[in-house]
């Protein structure tokens, strides 16, 4: 087994496709590149300020100083946020070398090591004098969640080729956990899944199957009993039921996702596809039935949890912005382990409808949910104090439970990973941004310059800087939603269809015009989906679109919209407008009755933005789902 | 002022109607008699039997010996549930002089009250050694809670005639909150309302206006800000904004409700019409705007809470059955104090549709929340450890949080109280049930026996029993939903309508026949109720009814119902069955696209049952709301 070093979150050891590294990848400008560059420059030091206010940071000084009984602050999984702060710094130096960033990473690393225990044992909630003992909560403690992000820390510091004591910290840390829960060891699990995937991860990046072994034994005990029944049920944390038995995502969404990110990941590296198979049909009856148009995951508020099948309500859409990071590691892992590429499908809905959503345009304020409808204008977020998580419609600068933030911004300094990928015989492009992807085929380097507007725009132009003179493939993700799609070569246009296109042996110099239709288009749910019934979306490109109250006359509120969903859509520069009505309705004392229509309608306009830029404009209310009865 | 005595729960010192008491009210069989003697044969001592096995009863015993702190189970708020079975059990011994239920009531009373410290004190969960301070929890403690429900308990026992040892111990127990809350004491109010209206009835039971003056200190100190700011918000506990300047009610349905009936009761006996205007105005545009079809409050699951405007999911709808007790309560202050008899209607829709569906029909198990739409087959609820409270589609014998089944057995203990009132004029029949009802009005008594078997048949024969030789008037409330409505009386038909029908001078002897048609009727929603959009209920007089899996083909998922809006319905022995269709639906990869059409469509009949019996016939599928298009 050879341990592999691209610049990457996800490096398999075996699989269909191989990911590219950061280094591979460049985003220039555009949609996501505009959104990387607002992320290294706003977010990351939005967060490493909320982290040093809130105490979230001298915690580990106060854990160093054995002080940190009587100060702590913040939730029992706060240490967690800062480790997925320093991922994302991690991705930022290896993709920027920001010399001044490595500096503000190393104080941060430096505060955060001094308060490993001899033994690895690291955390700031547990096992210090006057705590409670470690590991004497597993189901709420969150000890070995942490542990997770601080592996996941390390790999990206090992993948950028930096190591240093961030990275020694991890491996004595990784070696602990392998004593205290291995085979001789504590025969439980974690609350909160994320160890899976990352020790499984830090096996890669290390080359130690101890890890891989370790991650095995978590998957393997999860589902049987071993955590504590709860009034919300043994489902809430996927202990219901052994992986192996189950047959859809359930319980606390987020914990769902990362189990299953790491059940994909152990099965990969073992070579068990029944396993992955297993895990695969679990996501796609999720796909199918418990997930909402955005590619947002979670209707419960109570257990940020998912509903029965077909349970998405669009007002109570929990849709944790996490959830959504969750079930992009999910199908990222399915697509490399399959080669399948349409789960660049889900991948792109999923980060431009929920992950884009929660950042604001200045980047220092997120949503925690996604809901698909907002009835009431909310507060404005405080700036003082964090903020309830879920119940405003205006993004907040930080969160009581703050893991989404810090979620994002690794998730966007990696974003050039989830680009393209390739096997022996090629390149396959998933996802449409302006940038660079450089790659090793069968027969030398391929080198491509990508330049779109994409999504307002539905036109890529590809231009091959590098290629081999030998057979080489170029396949391109074709979306679903893409009726009518045609690639241009020199003078021949041909039609292109889902899947993916693939277009043989370009060489140096050639350009390749890859256009698909955005055209704004109608979407109609499953019938079962009874929350939206007799209603409508509208989509464009990859986008959902939504109504939001700034964009109509004071006196319209939107309760009263109904569309209608067979006069044409036209396109506006980043929506669209439908044609319909704002219905009069009447109020009244009791609101069933045998006749319920409405007093009227009078003929409107209705202008759609992109769903994952409602809220920028002030509080507002809004609705994706529009009635057409 | 006097002190009244009539044996009921509510007595206020002013208002348009008076209260009957249980003494003046008897049920005999039919819909509700059936179901008062199942809760005194069956649902009175199951509780005390669970009240007892798990230790809720023993935690006084443990207080008394001081060793509570130790050995304690339950929730902060258990001492309530044992006040809540003793108030049960006093209007049983008040209504039927069981002896031996008094000797069971005795032992009971006897150890709870030797908890009581010397200055009033009383809590099991604070106070003791070993255990957190009095009152050092406000938000969560629910200790003036507990407090109010024992108020409740004492106040039957007075209303009752029989006092003893648990009045002299809420007595004390006010005196002591009197003093540590009064104008010099704690600034605060309890996180959870309940000893507002407590307080209030104690004092009209006792005469004691100092009770009437702390209730009036916890009114109006509550709204601003005095309890802690919460993830949830202050708006849960009704602590965002005095009630005074309110427009609807918010937050926890039940401590809205409780807090809005405390509100009235205090308004009322102070003489503050505006006051009480205020509260009726929130209640009514909860009724508008926040109610669910069955008159179910509450549509939040994580904070068991109002939702927003028209926020109204049938599969997500929380509708907690105490919630719809609060309801009743609420409406029938208003009813009293205003005299407008309409409200019987929301309190029989309340009663028959969440009240009624709570406990099985073996009066040993119930419901905790009370959803309009269950999509999966719930698991047996188990006999051996309390439920989860909201996941089953079975009731489940007793809960963690097991404020329901108690709050049920004293709604039902003293039902008769809600049958009618009274003024100088004459008598007003509010809820159709067999039994007999005496009251005196200007010129001597009233007795009528009624003899129905509504709501299965909407047929009421009332014979008088005695009357007075001067002028009277009998007042019927004819319900909203009874168009075509009419009254015989000797040979003469008259159509009446709602909200009432009036006759007068009845003597002796006569019979009166009430007809209330009850056939089937469809019945849609305000179109803002987005979640069910497209689709209508059935309704049969009084009775919400849904579709049930059981009543359907193994191969028919209820899922894929349409009514047919347009078919006559047809009625059976207690529901209805209505023309439409089973649809056949695609399975598909992702269930959003331009064409979501159902594949097909097999006419079927639907047979409707009432929403109150569903889940008697082991788990099932149940819908109320059927879609049409």
């Amino acid at each position: 087994m050879t341990t592999t070093h691209v610049m990457a979150p996800v490096d398999p050891r075996r699989g269909a496709l191989r990911p590219l590294g950061l280094d591979q990848v460049s985003l220039r400008g555009g949609f996501w590149g505009d959104r990387q560059e607002l992320n290294r420059r706003a977010t990351v030091p939005h967060i490493a300020h909320w982290e040093e206010r809130t105490g979230w940071l001298a915690n580990f000084d106060a854990a160093a100083a054995g002080t940190v009984s009587e100060t702590r602050t913040g939730r029992e999984f706060s240490d967690s946020e800062i480790y997925k702060l320093l991922e994302a710094m991690a991705w930022e130096i290896g993709r920027t070398g920001d010399e001044d960033l490595e500096e503000r990473y190393q104080q941060i690393v430096q505060r955060v090591v001094s308060a490993q225990h001899d033994d690895g044992y690291l955390n700031t909630r547990f096992g210090s004098p006057g705590q409670p003992a470690r590991y004497s909560d597993l189901e709420w403690g969150h000890e070995l969640y942490c542990f997770g992000h601080l592996f996941q820390a390390a790999v990206a510091r090992i993948r950028t080729g930096r190591g240093g004591a961030l990275v020694d910290a991890a491996l004595r840390a990784a070696d602990h956990v392998c004593e205290a829960f291995g085979e001789n060891g504590i025969r439980s699990v974690c609350g909160h899944a994320e160890i899976e995937p990352a020790l499984v991860e830090l096996s890669r990046a290390t080359g130690e199957e101890r890890y891989l072994a370790q991650a095995r034994l978590f998957l393997d005990r999860r589902g049987n009993g071993v955590l504590a029944d709860i009034e919300l049920g043994r489902a809430y944390y996927q202990d219901d039921q052994p992986i192996r038995e189950a047959e859809v995502l359930r319980g606390h969404a987020v914990r769902a996702l990362y189990l299953s990110a790491g059940a994909i990941d152990a099965g990969v590296d073992e070579g068990d596809d029944a396993y992955v198979d297993i895990v695969r049909a679990q996501y796609h009856r999720t796909l199918a039935r418990r997930t909402y148009l955005t590619g947002g995951m979670g209707s419960h508020h109570q257990d940020e949890a998912f509903g029965d099948d077909f349970e998405l309500p669009p007002d109570r859409a929990y849709c944790e912005t996490c959830a959504g990071i969750g079930s992009v590691m999910v199908a990222w892992r399915l697509l490399l382990a399959t080669g399948d590429i349409s789960y660049g499908d889900v991948i792109e809905r999923t980060l431009y409808n929920v992950v884009a959503a929660s950042p604001s345009e200045t980047g220092d304020a997120f949503f925690y949910t996604n809901p698909l409808q907002q009835r009431r204008r909310g507060a404005e977020a405080a700036d003082s104090t964090p903020s309830p998580r879920a119940e405003a419609s205006l993004r907040a600068p930080w969160f009581d439970v703050s893991c989404c933030p810090p979620n994002v911004a690794r998730t966007l300094a990696q974003l050039g990973a989830y680009v393209a990928a390739s096997d022996e015989t090629g390149l396959a492009v998933l996802q449409y941004v302006s940038g660079e992807i450089r790659a090793e085929v069968a027969g030398g380097e391929v080198a491509l310059r990508l330049t779109t507007a994409y999504p307002d725009d539905g036109s890529v132009d590809i231009e091959v800087l590098a290629a081999p003179e030998s057979d080489w493939t170029l396949t391109l993700r074709i979306p679903a939603w893409a009726e009518g799609a045609r690639i241009r070569r020199g003078d021949a246009e041909t039609p292109v269809a889902a899947p993916a296109a693939r277009v043989e042996n370009l060489r140096s110099g050639e350009h390749l015009a890859l256009h698909l239709p955005i055209a704004p288009r109608i979407t109609a749910a499953d019938p079962r989906i009874d929350a939206v019934r007799g209603a409508v979306a509208v989509e464009r490109g990859p986008l959902v679109l939504c109504a939001e109250s700034v964009d109509f006359d004071d006196d319209i509120d939107i309760a009263h919209l109904r569309i209608d969903p067979d006069a044409p859509l036209r396109s506006t520069l980043r929506g669209a407008v439908a044609a319909g009505s704002v219905q009069e309705i009447a109020d009244s004392a009791w609101p069933y009755s045998a006749d319920e229509e409405p007093l009227g309608a009078a003929p409107a306009e209705i202008p759609l933005v992109p769903y994952h830029s409602w809220a920028n404009r002030g509080p507002s209310t809004m609705r994706v789902w529009i009635p057409t009865v």
